[in-house]
């Protein structure tokens, strides 16, 4: 696939304008100053979950392998560059022959992830790297704070089916790519036609109350849509009166009838009651959707209840909280001069207010228990321990600037899924609490 | 302008997916009815305020007119449908020739609202306006919920430059429209070159820890920035010893060093103690720019610090807590049969669990006290009060399907200052409280 990975209906030809105006300028300074070829490492980690969370779900990889194959500097885009004088004349011929041809690897996606784990490695020279902090920051930090929030509501939900229906409550696009991180945390389906379009994830959705107040009568309008649709449709019985609805939800549509929706009211006392209504009418196999406001503590409330699947908007996309992950892209190691070969030195930021950041190229590996059960997320330099060897976390994404770690998305999810069994029983807690793995760092020989 | 205002470096064909399934479904069921070309009136609004906020802030209006006027369905989107049975074949013929044709009313980009507040009206026939829900809200909530936090920021900022920061914190192009929505809300400039791009609104950027820890040294690294940028530049000067480098900045730039810039520590003290060290320098025009972590309440905290300008990341993309608003698109009256001229009749939902809509297609003003300071938000039905017929919110957006309301981002902005300047003091209060303006409900004749 070559066109970049935006969740457009279209492809679009260039993602190099994602960027903050200083990764221009520091390649342009580094151009002049001859440092720019300097053999790079950029790692990308949060020095901390969100407030109270116990592990990170990270998505949107397959978003930056596009992000990166596509990241180039167009005629229009230099123009730009050129008229609103940001870099000079050296950088935009730099530039016009940009694209990335380095290395990139890191957790593949729907993987988990605690503070510190090195979640994207990105190698080449300075200038090459520098230039997609901000692309690879915005997808994984959008894209993971949705799938986290998505995970949880999976959990809450056991094995209910859970619908995507947040579009309207973010921007058009962040909808698409929002879609697509709650399927790799677990949902089963969308409202969303782009994100059908784009992911081929699996989009439902029937009807408004605008389509009940649009008839004469909820008759007039029940009718309509089993008309139009067939008995294997979802009614919207809370436009009026639910019990009525519910009645002739049944007579208009027959026992056969899908499902029934209820967006507003204390939906765990109408879920029993529709519930009873339903059986009492013979429709027993007539499922029962709730979409009002759902979070993932909202679901948990209603494991009890007879409810058949959950709707889930605004909370999802707005990661239940913590619309955002504190991912940060930072130069870890450096060579002193030009050349492949020049051997790297560790860099670090000093620590001032807690912004500390631990120099050196990193490994990662998950450590088990003797149950299996991941008990440390194991951070190093130098050499990998024989016995982590093969709990490896980072994969290959990029080789020499070709992607070579895309998969369908149903792997990523299927991933999540295994990796969240892997943790330790606590993860699956709704309640605040600490990471679920303690990160250790281990300081080999360079 | 034609192309679709998606914040993209280049143009869009088409908006048509960003719509939930159910839009579609309902538009085949009313074809089939009869009942898709019954003149319909959807207004957005919101039932409340984000928890504590005294006002919202309208954002997104241009790029609402441009979605509305690409939101075509193009061969490639059609097939869509059909292939995944989405809707069926009258449906995807009617699809084929659609473009809306009918008329958009609201309040200006920039507006200031409330609860209740008609801030978007949409009138045509039921099928072409349903079709639109989506979108409509997508771009409205997240600019919305932007442009408040920008709003109470640029309050807490008052004459001091604010840059807006936050792209790699946020979807990549939900970043282009926030840097859109913070520049109507008070913000003065961007990072995000997309931005500058596509809404032409300044960019800035020098540089960041990366490129010192590039280079062998300090030094070395602030040389190479001042020999490629010149003076004029600002200088990083939180990498290692903020003093050791503040001395550093002045020695290598000279005392015309336009700014110095402080990403972490104590930004109260190290502001401080960095103006009494650059004025000792005699870098006395040396201004200082802060940027780790703000939100309103601490660049507030920084009110009475040698500060020149803050620059506002996550905060500001999240909607400082509130990432999204809460507006719907309700269907609030239709006719009970086709025609252009068939009286309106109103509608609304029952009441359940707090989902109150208002039926009626609704006017909305604001009334002033003697001084011409607002006191209520008046929203009704029917003929408009003599006394506020000059007072009236809603401006004409759409005619006959041709965007008419389009203005320079620069109106929206300047809008917004003045629309924040007429409100109650009160509104400047960035602790919590209620809406500053009650929202007053008049019924007149239909």
């Amino acid at each position: 696939m070559n066109a970049a990975d935006l969740g457009l209906p279209v492809a679009v030809p260039s993602t190099a304008l994602f960027t903050d105006r200083y990764e221009l300028t520091m390649l342009q300074a580094a151009l002049r100053a001859g440092t720019a070829d300097r053999r790079s490492v950029f790692e990308v980690f949060t020095r901390r979950l969100p407030e109270g969370r116990r592990y990170g779900v990270l998505a949107g990889v397959g978003r930056v392998l596009d992000a990166v194959e596509n990241f180039r500097f167009d005629p229009a885009v230099l123009r730009f560059l050129a008229e609103h004088e940001i870099v000079d004349e050296p950088t935009l011929e730099w530039l016009a022959d940009y694209r990335f041809r380095g290395d990139i690897w890191g957790y593949p996606e729907g993987e988990v992830y605690f503070p510190g784990s090195p979640v994207m490695r990105v190698e080449g020279t300075f200038a090459e790297a520098v230039l997609l902090e901000t692309v690879i920051l915005s997808i994984l930090n959008h894209d993971s704070a949705v799938a986290a929030a998505a995970s949880r509501m999976a959990v809450a939900a056991g094995d209910r089916p859970l619908i995507e229906m947040g579009a309207r409550r973010t921007h058009e696009l962040g909808a698409v790519a929002a879609a697509r991180a709650a399927f790799v945390g677990g949902f089963t389906s969308t409202s969303d036609l782009a994100a059908g379009f784009r992911y081929n994830i699996p989009t439902v959705g029937t009807s408004a109350h605008a389509f009940t107040l649009l008839h004469d009568s909820e008759r007039d309008a029940f009718r309509a849509q089993v008309d139009s649709l067939g008995g294997r449709t979802t009614l919207l019985v809370d436009t009026y009166d639910v019990t009525e609805a519910v009645r002739l939800a049944v007579e208009v549509a027959g026992k056969e009838l899908s499902a029934v929706r209820i967006d507003s009211g204390d939906l765990l006392l109408l879920a029993h009651r529709v519930r009873r209504q339903l059986d009492e009418l013979g429709a027993t196999g007539t499922g029962i959707v709730v979409t009002s406001d759902l979070d993932e503590y909202a679901i948990a409330s209603l494991a009890a209840a007879p409810v058949d699947a959950y709707g889930v908007g605004t909370q999802l996309v707005t990661g239940s909280g913590h619309p955002t992950c504190s991912m940060v892209y930072k130069l870890v190691a450096r060579a002193d001069g030009p050349g492949a070969d020049a051997p790297l030195r560790p860099v670090a930021k000093k620590s001032m207010g807690g912004k500390m950041s631990l120099g050196g190229r990193k490994w990662a590996a998950r450590r088990l228990d003797e149950h299996g059960v991941a008990e440390a997320e194991v951070v190093g330099t130098g050499e990998v321990p024989a016995e982590l060897a093969d709990r490896q976390l980072l994969v290959e994404l990029v080789r020499a600037g070709k992607a070579v770690g895309r998969e369908p998305l149903e792997t990523a999810r299927a991933r999540h899924a295994a990796a969240r069994e892997g943790l330790p029983m606590s993860a699956t807690q709704l309640s605040r609490g600490e990471p679920v793995l303690p990160t250790e760092y281990v300081h080999g020989a360079a």
